[in-house]
């Protein structure tokens, strides 16, 4: 079965032009102007962006947290994405000390298979680095293609790993070809500063942010970022949420070390105030890293623009307001953090970023989908529009003007973090693999549909792919 | 008349992947797996990368400078930069205070007509903002789509402009669209230096270098990027040579500023040791700035990986050892600034570059082709592969290793600044607009063939081409 | 004749203690804790602070500018001085170019011969470095005392000298052990932002601040440190303003250069507001560089404290607001530069600093008094107290609390920066070489007392006195 | 008994002059020229300089380490502390988790009682910040005056406390008034790299700097500058090594953070090669952190010099060579730490720092004996020549030059980390509240005439000691 978009403009991280792009047997046969239809479906993006469809590297879907459980599992986690122009997710895949890697994998195979309507890989948790770990990491690394290994600095004594877990990690990376991600936080302080709040009687949401001071995140950034450097290793820093953090990152750059940052919608476009919503509204916007001062958005849009944090994920991980969220009432540190984004990833960053003149267009597609296709080793499979990449693909009305709501919203969770804002442009169709997940604003997929995909070693997916090639280096 | 370029695999600055390109009227019509050949001559690039031609944003044809005028002109160096994989030069047209700025553009239209066998386009000096200029600029801008003004900060009584010149200038670039060019010395103090020196009786060209120090270039860069955020304009500063002026660009950038900033091969592979090189050899190292300790090569290494440099040119302004260079032979201020290095910028940023692993390959297209067609507004058109773009298309084997002499070279010039320098990789075929101009490592072209290409405004050649879309920012 | 000046608490840069200061022949003679009067005449301070006296490095009395003259002359202004705590003052000598420097010179004594009621000392300005000037520098130098030399990036076409010149004059001070100064701003920029300003009809005092932004004050000094270091020289950076140019020294002194700055009280506790008083008034507040947004104030404090500046200058340069600063009612850059300082510049930094706990006292003298002796050549007859020391001293009684005011203060110039402002501590009396000047609030002195001083070259002043003993590098 | 020291060269950290010092009952009473004898004895110091007494911030005597002891106690430790020009020492108390802190004060006071014949006081290490910590703490710093806290970073499962240990010292230290001090290495990192070194065969002392790199010490100051300014706190970090470290410092500073370091004679004179003495000599020369490259010196000296380093401590910890370094012949990781410098600690900085023009003498005494008495509470009576003071006070021949041995030192420990090094200067004689310890290079005191002192609280002790009188900040 053969599908022809025609057309539309056709946007990747290098280029913009108008063409037609047929499809066969869900991989992208043939791009070019008039194409013929040759029996193909024919698709029609006239006026309309042809995106790749958006990765997004960073969800925790039906993730247990603080004695809760994420509220969007694969299935309406995926379809919410899709929705939102995703086509593929790398979920994080919680460990257990002293339990067996594979142990957890499979756990998180057992969550996403049957359910996820977009294609998903795993990021791996590290949280020792004992002899078993290191004999299982390689197996694990090789048979499941999971190259990404996340190391916690912040929950002390629950998710934390001291630095020398982390040096280690980076150690083993480097040997193993897999990209290390940190979640930068000092967590010991914060646990002191969290504890000392409640002795003061301060349990509002607020405190969640003011306990949790961005001089820390900056702080374990450089030390993070230090490390590596001393393990000449790789390093992606998770959810960069402000300008201390953000100098770390650029200083290292510049001295040529592998470091990368990601940062998140919600960082982009709310700040520290929403926190101080009453009737513990503010509870909705508790993640770690908290929400910061509003300067520090121009920080990170910046920081973006000239190349110093490459992707942007949307660190999904939603809790109900209502039995969730409200697990806090009386007690800031109770809340479950974390919150609904995986569905408007796509459409802040097209909006507050290309709409309103911040980025390139390419800029965007290389933000949103081919940067982390490249350093999580999905590319050239995904993340772009080229001959012989998977069609996933978004047709993206950019005319449209649209108010982001709960009420039509497509994840399960109760609230939607954005309530109200404007965005311009909408993705009216979806493919994965060619085939349709969204079709005219209407879901057309079926649970199950996504497949697991094993990812390159760190490094290898933006080499040429055909043999005797000479190779390259990494983005 | 139609081209299929068959079985390469095309890389631009976003992909790589197998695939043939059909070029019709000189445009590329379709890209895709096993396209069928439809009466179009077949190109077989088996083996080979199919790259977009180089553009080379910085030349110096046929110019007059110092008493005599560049050994290589249109005609033979075009042919040498056809022959390195490069497609489109911009040159510098050079202009004189009190002198109509549209003499000084069609004076290098004569230089250049029926001899370039590439396209090009030109960059005009600016060095006085008197009233004429203000009212003769704009209808440049439109009329002839020269859209990059150039300004010295050195060369003191010739071309130096002072900063209020420059400021202005960058007033009257943000006006028009136009992106202001600087050469970031201090002039004042170089020219001091210079006299210094030779009165302490030294002449060798060791002393070109020494009394240009690269605090001077960092000084003057951090000036002119101050005055372009004075001006909310934008700046791109030319053959960037030293640490001391990446760091006061990567600075600027770290702010949001539109400050760019170009290095050149000689920087990247050559040092101050050269200058010393005996029977006056160091005279064919010359360059202003100049080269400078090796300690600075892995600098610029760093700042094109990590985005704070955008682009390489040559900035070719080759003279004859014999006749030439030898003007200085008993003053090293009388050496003629400048060498030969348009044939030899491609490969030698491939071989480095990507052979070395210091780029990725999308990296690499980036930088020789890509960036520059976006800044200086040639996008679509040039400094990519895709449906709608000229066919300037290089095929590129990677698998040859060779030597760069100036027995082999294609420039008139004398020598050779790379001379017995390995390389890995061959441009083999150079097309422009669909026609061959390079052959099977032969020249296919005839003089006149290259055309003048009229330039958008800055910030315009990256946004969406087609009407109604939303645009985005600059690169 | 001797004094004795009892239980006074005795400040210098290093120590505070209580004790008696036996004066003879205008020297301090002894200190110690309850010396015998033996016939010297007993002075009470009890309660009191007992500082050196102030060293003001940096005063324009009795100078033309713009066509008028600064209002207070050599005794107005000394004798202001001395009401305030200063006991030496050097004063800018400004020279023509094309005329001797000596002339200058000569100028500057009849100017102040006579008048002067404290010590005094002159800087000397340099626009250019001709045959002339060389052979006429090291003669002032050493006849005249006269080590520190001024330069001027600013005042295009009046006082400005190219960046040549400021090389070259860094090169004879290093040479001659003299310390350069410059006033640090753009001046060809600043030039055009002002013409454009008034071509707007843009007359108003507060363009006056709007068109010298802060980014051409730091720009400058940036660029005047590059060149010290390249000149293996010394510099002293006055009137610093603002945190571009904090940065830079800092930068410079970092990496160990022997690159010093002075604030004016001016800029500590004003801001850019004031320019924008209603009825012309905004005109008393022009100063070049001019005051800047408040949160300058914090990093100017910041770096006296830690170091990075050394000394406070008054930069006094009084105009009436009647008949002077009018000049420029219709045009503010007819309105003359300046204002009165030279009498509130150690009470203002005694209250804001050390009363407001800022800074502790020891550091409070270093900045007012022993920093500029040191640095200027004038240690250490002046700028402390100790044995050998010349007997100018201040007894400061802090339990008073006051208000400045034009109605209260000694200049002549008829109003008052700091008009309004409440400081804590007065000068109650003041000693030149152990002679009252100030006695008791009422002035003692007679014209003509103070004298003219001669001052060591650069980096001799703080190394040991005594023959033989092994000497130091500069402070 | 009084006594006389006649027509040296007295200088201070602000002052140089001629004069004469008059003691009585251990304190300085007068000071003048050409004092009369009434009785004294008479010291006559001609051709010398006359220097406070040193303050040495940073010593360990008899202190047990890695299962044994330091071989120089408080009795020989104070003898060539004083033999060096050294009269005032601060030691590190050292505490055990779970033990009452008087406990460990009292043990320190046995150690040192009827020993030492210098004065000095104790730091107080902490090792967790339990409830009982927080009740006595208040009590030992009112009653002991010990006022500066001691956390270590490094050390992990011996000394080592984590960041919510450092965070709620700095509190309770800003609540007290103490000033906090860290060792500032990343323990976790180090001790992984010391156990991969071990586990890879490498046991030689140089692997003791390799798994100790100086971005761990960087990483570790800038964490704890991080959380000073979080507890808006003030942090004294000791031993600082290496750029990365100074920059840290520097970057606080800048910021105004109360934040100051100190370095020690090794690190400024010694290098990482040392450490690669053959026949285990290397292992003399382990300290932590350890001896890094030689260019770290010239920062060390600029830091001083420009004021982002305000102190010197000898870090004296000694251990002899047989039988105690040697306990980790066959593995680096058990050779005690640390080395004698008590001695040499003041001509060494005398002599490479003002003999060798990069410190100016006034500098020297600041660095030596002012700055570590103010910020450590012992001044005015430490640390300066005043009137009031403490005739602590070195007599100081600037004309011997002579050779640094552990033939000639007066150290118990069996060698001398400087053996051989020639230096500039000598401590002639050394009085310790008026009684000489050392007369004409030979010892005078006797065990146990060196004091206890009672220590103020931070930001005290610069303040003037006059009661009603308005007070300023800390240094």
């Amino acid at each position: 079965m053969r599908k022809l978009i025609k057309n539309g403009t056709i946007v990747t991280a290098a280029d913009t032009y108008v063409g037609d792009i047929l499809i066969h047997d869900g991989i992208i046969a043939r791009i070019g102007a008039d194409l013929d239809a040759e029996g193909a479906e024919i698709v029609d993006a006239s006026g309309c962006f042809v995106f790749p469809g958006g990765v997004d590297p960073h969800t925790h879907l039906d993730m247990p947290f603080g004695g809760t459980v994420t509220v969007d599992d694969f299935e309406s986690g995926t379809i919410a994405a899709a929705f939102g122009g995703t086509t593929t997710i790398i979920d994080f895949c919680l460990t257990s000390k002293g339990k067996p890697l594979a142990e957890a994998v499979q756990a998180w195979h057992a969550k996403s298979a049957g359910k996820a309507v977009i294609d998903y890989g795993f990021h791996l948790m590290v949280s020792e680095v004992t002899d078993e770990v290191l004999l299982e990491l390689p197996r694990i690394i090789e048979e499941e293609g999971i190259t990404s290994l996340k190391v916690f600095m912040a929950y002390k004594n629950v998710l934390q790993a001291d630095d020398g877990t982390l040096y280690r990690t980076l150690q083993v990376a480097k040997e193993q070809g897999a990209l290390v991600m940190v979640h930068a936080e000092n967590g010991d302080v914060i646990d002191y500063l969290v504890r000392e709040a409640l002795e003061a009687g301060h349990t509002e949401p607020i405190y969640h942010a003011l306990t949790r001071p961005p001089q820390l995140e900056g702080e374990a950034t450089g030390r993070a970022a230090g490390l590596t450097e001393l393990a000449d290793s790789q390093l992606y820093v998770v959810h960069v949420t402000c300008a201390d953090a953000v100098e770390k990152i650029a200083e290292a750059r510049r001295r040529g070390l592998r470091v990368y940052g990601e940062t998140c919608p919600q960082y982009l476009v709310l700040d520290q105030t929403y926190l101080e919503k009453p009737n513990f509204e503010g509870a909705k916007y508790v993640w770690s890293p908290p929400l910061r001062e509003k300067r520090n958005q121009a920080v990170l849009w910046d920081a973006l623009w000239n190349g110093q944090l490459q992707a942007i994920g949307s660190d999904q991980c939603s809790f109900d307001f209502k039995g969730q969220k409200e697990l806090g009432i009386a007690d800031f540190s109770k809340i479950p953090n974390g919150g609904p984004t995986i569905e408007d990833r796509f459409s802040l960053l097209y909006s507050e970023g290309v709409h309103k003149g911040r980025l390139s267009i390419n800029k965007f597609v290389d933000i949103i989908a081919t940067s982390a296709a490249k350093l999580f080793g999905l590319f050239p499979r995904k993340g772009t529009i080229a001959v012989g990449s998977d069609a996933d693909i978004v047709i993206f009305d950019p005319s449209v003007e649209r108010t982001l709501s709960a009420e039509t919203h497509h994840m399960k969770v109760d609230y939607n973090a954005f309530e109200g804002m404007q965005v311009f442009g909408e993705p009216v169709s979806v493919l994965v693999r060619g085939e349709f997940v969204i079709r005219d604003r209407t879901f057309a997929g079926k649970p199950g549909s996504g497949r697991y995909t094993h990812r390159k070693r760190f490094g290898e997916a933006d080499k040429p792919a055909v043999k005797k090639l000479p190779i390259g280096g990494s983005s």
